[in-house]
């Protein structure tokens, strides 16, 4: 853990993302208060060493995080920035755009507000999940609005460092439309090739294989959440797969067809998928 | 490792299926005996310990294992036959309907042929991928002619067993409609996925996390290899394609509409998706 400047850290939401900035932050020794509107999320979070619950009577704090999901975070933001929790603020949502220019709608200070995205999560939600080291290694993307200055994006990437994530700034439309290509619309095609098991028999299920069980890891996410992630990305998410969609048909056509193009159809598909692959395997430990 | 009344085995292929199951048979105190086309795979697998070449002069064996490409199948299996290199043969082809059919028009004996699948593979090939472990607890599908007697398939249940394998015995049209399913499809969805990162440049891979790198291991298989099987199994996997491009076209328009229904098309697919994961990861280790 590297050494850092921050000494109090506020996190308001307190599920699995939440949960473990807290653990990550506490193990390097930040003050971190806590606070959640559920109760019983709030006294987990507590009993697994994350923090105290937020006081009214604490001081601002270094950086607030707003841990709560996307389509909650502009009114959580804005509140917060009202009550003068702290003197930063970021958020943890995984897009970035329409937050961002809904934030400025909204009236929030976005001198102070550095959006962000740690690119690590677990299919399994609530504090319950957390794990200090969850973001180990992993990208941490900042999105800040062009009028923010340079001092709250230091101390945001502070906060990421200690937590262990690799900050990467880009800009918000950008982040949108690469979460979508590596994030949410493989999502939908994972949900898509388990929701065919949804009703599987005893005989389908009995072949199945670990290749299945990885394709289909990520369908297991929250579907409440999901959809509030899908609906703030929805055209950029539809482009990738509309894209996919013309690929798995030419796919299908190929293997329809008896003509002797059939097998360079294909194995044009898997080639690029083998380059693809190995990219992506270079890069994801 | 179970006991077993088996004492000679050949493998013809020593690719990292055939080699695999070589050097489990091995661990087990079967006599191995290897032959492939290719002189270096041999030599490389007799390195690893996985058996002897096969000489001319052994006697027969009691399994003879044909785990070539399923292509070159159906003309290795007659030409084992004709030299009579063993009791009972099988092999490990990802499909099953065409080369029993195939088989039988060949003029080869299904009566002491009894076609197998084993449901494990690495995205690596050849002989240096292999590992005497990589059957244990997989499931391994058997597909008898029903005018095979019993005791073929005893033999090669019990070689299955040896190797740590589940024997799952199913008529082979059935069998080409279930992997078509947990395997084949599945192996062009995640293709078409890793695909699109084959230029992917420097920002995209940038955010790339373990999500990604799940859904697209199985991109990794080699391509030529990949289109032999898919090709074999051609209609069956055009059809689970089929039903997938329609589940993604559906999500993608949800998610280009703006209509109050929008959540609840996208909910469904994703909930879908939770209860067929929730079976698969109940059944996959």
């Amino acid at each position: 853990m590297d050494r850092t400047t921050l000494s109090r850290v506020t996190v308001v939401g307190t599920g699995v993302i939440g949960t473990s900035i807290a653990l990550a932050l506490r193990a390097a020794g930040v003050h971190v208060a806590l606070s959640d509107r559920d109760k019983r999320s709030l006294a987990q979070a507590q009993l697994m060493g994350a923090g105290v619950a937020l006081s009214p009577d604490d001081p601002p704090a270094d950086v607030v995080v707003v841990a709560t999901p996307p389509s909650t975070v502009v009114a959580v933001l804005r509140e917060a920035q009202e009550r003068g929790l702290g003197a930063v603020y970021t958020d943890v949502a995984s897009t970035k755009a329409r937050i961002l220019a809904d934030a400025e709608l909204a009236g929030c200070d976005v001198t102070t507000y550095v959006p962000g995205h740690p690119m690590a999560g677990r299919e399994i939600s609530g504090p319950a999940a957390a794990r200090a080291d969850l973001f180990s290694g992993r990208p941490w993307a900042l999105c800040p609005h062009p009028s923010t200055p340079a001092e709250p994006v230091r101390l945001v990437t502070d906060m990421i460092t200690v937590c262990g994530g690799r900050p990467t700034v880009l800009p918000p439309d950008v982040h949108d439309r690469v979460v979508a290509e590596v994030s949410h619309a493989p999502h939908l095609v994972s949900a898509a090739l388990a929701a065919r098991f949804a009703a599987a028999d005893e005989t389908v299920l009995s072949l199945a294989g670990r290749g299945l069980r990885d394709t289909t890891r990520i369908a297991n996410g929250a579907p409440v959440l999901w959809c509030d992630i899908l609906e703030q990305n929805a055209d950029e998410v539809a482009a990738v797969l509309e894209d996919v969609v013309r690929d798995l048909s030419e796919a299908a056509r190929a293997l329809r067809s008896t003509g002797r193009s059939r097998s360079g159809r294909l194995a044009d598909l898997l080639t690029r998928g083998n380059r693809g692959r190995r990219h992506i395997a270079d890069r994801v430990a």
